[in-house]
């Protein structure tokens, strides 16, 4: 008998490779500043040729996220796809070692694992260039019924919507989590994300999320709103489902439960690397829900856990975050 | 023609896999606190299934000194072998993205690119265990006479001495540094690296080394000493010949030149983790032998070096240290 999961995530398994630059590097090379950008091997090869010394860490947005669950204290699984290489044996290895359940068999055959340029300018701010790989090849076999029938929540990345057979994947994680009593979650990932998918979005919420995550600019480019209260209006919590939407240092908006609550953020004494910041803050959110917290009580994690990743390089918590989750979760 | 070079390394090409651990950690595991042990490929699979979340940054001692050299604003070449595999691809992205000339070409048969498990305790000390790999294959026919031709110094690492290649190649770089009228500088490494070949590495100083690298516990094992002073008296400076000795916090002694000089190390404001303290040290110290400058103020852009790469993780500059070599060399 399957263990009860908090959370389980579905998403890109990449590795990061993360190095500093300037602005001028990236208006050399035509970068949208702060946004994911999908790359092809060839201009991730040039790009990464140009690029500083780098270091390499584990990331992909909702295993990230999942770390964090389990950095908490949570239980958390997995599910993405790796190639079986160098890189794929430390995806693979940092995601167990953190303590979540990956049991996705790695790619035989196929692209490499996937990797991120992420370049991280001195305001902290992180560009991301994604050559997906392996990624392209997650589809419905890798959904586990088992690890899904196990979940409290069910997460799924918005990043997954760029390829058929991950949209798929998607859709079949959604139909087993209904099935099996859990909720559903899903950011939204990026605003580029968000233009190239918006009315499919927009059916997909309406037709059985109960929690949506975004930013500011994902949240205005959802429901096309150019002021941010007018876009905080039109989200529909009818039907039990919360939206939580990050705004940087200003906080965070939570609908549902009735209430529009504004979460203030952490105060961050040396901000680094902003990478993570909202991988991190949906890990504390969402184990404040399957642990039926107050909403203002999950955002407060999520703020706490945004807080401790931006602090230094890489996506991933380096502290044990259960002493946060022990004092904002009561 | 090819340009003039300051320093030109050989060494273990090596991807370090960084993780923090605690003490509990090296006991379990029996790890000899502090020090550089060889492991094979099945124990580096045991250590690493069993060590927590990592990242991955380029290492290998000599490495790191000629990315310190040129992080300085110094010209530097290294020498060093790494498999045709993504760890290599790392390595040697890492090493040219530095600024460092690195033409050998990848091993396609063979072990992989070698890794190095790095274990942070909280004291920021590290203790390392290396599984070599690729470089099992570096020899003489991986020393390129030009590079070398080109040097005003040759940097040998000590870990090379413990394979029978490599140490052909060490010769052989030798007897070319000194054909070419360049200094032989040479690291002891580490005490244990010391502890296997102590004859050996008596006979090669006395036979034609310039310039020795060694740490206090390096300099009692050369010498069988257990008084840091009594050691510090066998260091035989005739014929020219520096020896620049470190004593972590303590600073460094560097004897020639008639004299014995103690050099203060720098204030470290955060310590986080001593990997690649003595890389650093020397990087500093042979760029100012290289511009032909007093020995303490070649010390000096030593501790200067050493302090910046112990205040983060990982063992190669994070910052641009041309601004110390103005300072410290004048």
């Amino acid at each position: 008998m399957t263990q009860r999961l908090d959370v389980v995530g579905l998403g890109n398994a990449i590795v990061d490779v993360i190095a500093r630059t300037n602005d001028a590097f990236l208006a050399r090379h035509g970068l949208a500043k702060g946004a994911m950008t999908l790359v092809d091997a060839a201009r991730a090869d040039q790009l990464y040729a140009d690029m500083g010394p780098a270091i390499e860490a584990s990331g992909g947005s909702a295993a990230n996220t999942m770390v964090g669950v389990a950095a908490l204290g949570g239980s958390a699984g997995y599910m993405g796809r790796v190639f079986a290489d160098q890189l794929g044996q430390v995806f693979r290895h940092d995601i167990n070692a953190a303590g979540v359940r990956f049991d996705t068999p790695a790619a035989r055959e196929g692209e490499p694992t996937a990797r991120c340029l992420v370049f991280v300018t001195p305001d902290a701010q992180r560009t991301m260039q994604t050559h997906l790989g392996a990624c392209v090849d997650f589809g419905p076999g890798d959904v586990d019924p088992v690890q899904i029938g196990a979940a409290r929540i069910v997460y799924l990345e918005g990043y997954l919507w760029d390829r058929p057979m991950a949209k798929e994947a998607f859709r079949k994680a959604m139909r087993l989590a209904r099935a099996g009593g859990a909720k559903v979650a899903l950011t939204l990932s990026d605003a580029f994300c968000v233009d190239r998918h918006r009315a499919e979005f927009r059916a997909l919420i309406a037709d059985g999320v109960d929690i949506v995550f975004a930013n500011e600019a994902e949240i205005l480019s959802l429901w096309e709103e150019k002021d941010f209260d007018a876009a905080i209006a039109r989200c529909d919590a009818r039907g039990g489902r919360t939206w939580a939407v990050t705004r940087s240092e200003k906080g965070s908006v939570v609908v549902g439960s009735g209430l529009v609550q504004h979460v203030p953020a952490d105060k961050v004494e040396r901000l680094v690397d902003t990478t993570g910041a909202g991988d991190l803050y949906a890990a504390g959110f969402l184990l404040g829900m399957a642990r039926e917290r107050p909403l203002a009580a999950c955002a407060a994690l999520g703020h706490a856990c945004a807080a401790e990743v931006i602090s230094h390089y890489g996506a991933r918590p380096e502290a044990d975050l259960r002493p946060l989750a022990a004092s904002r979760l009561g």
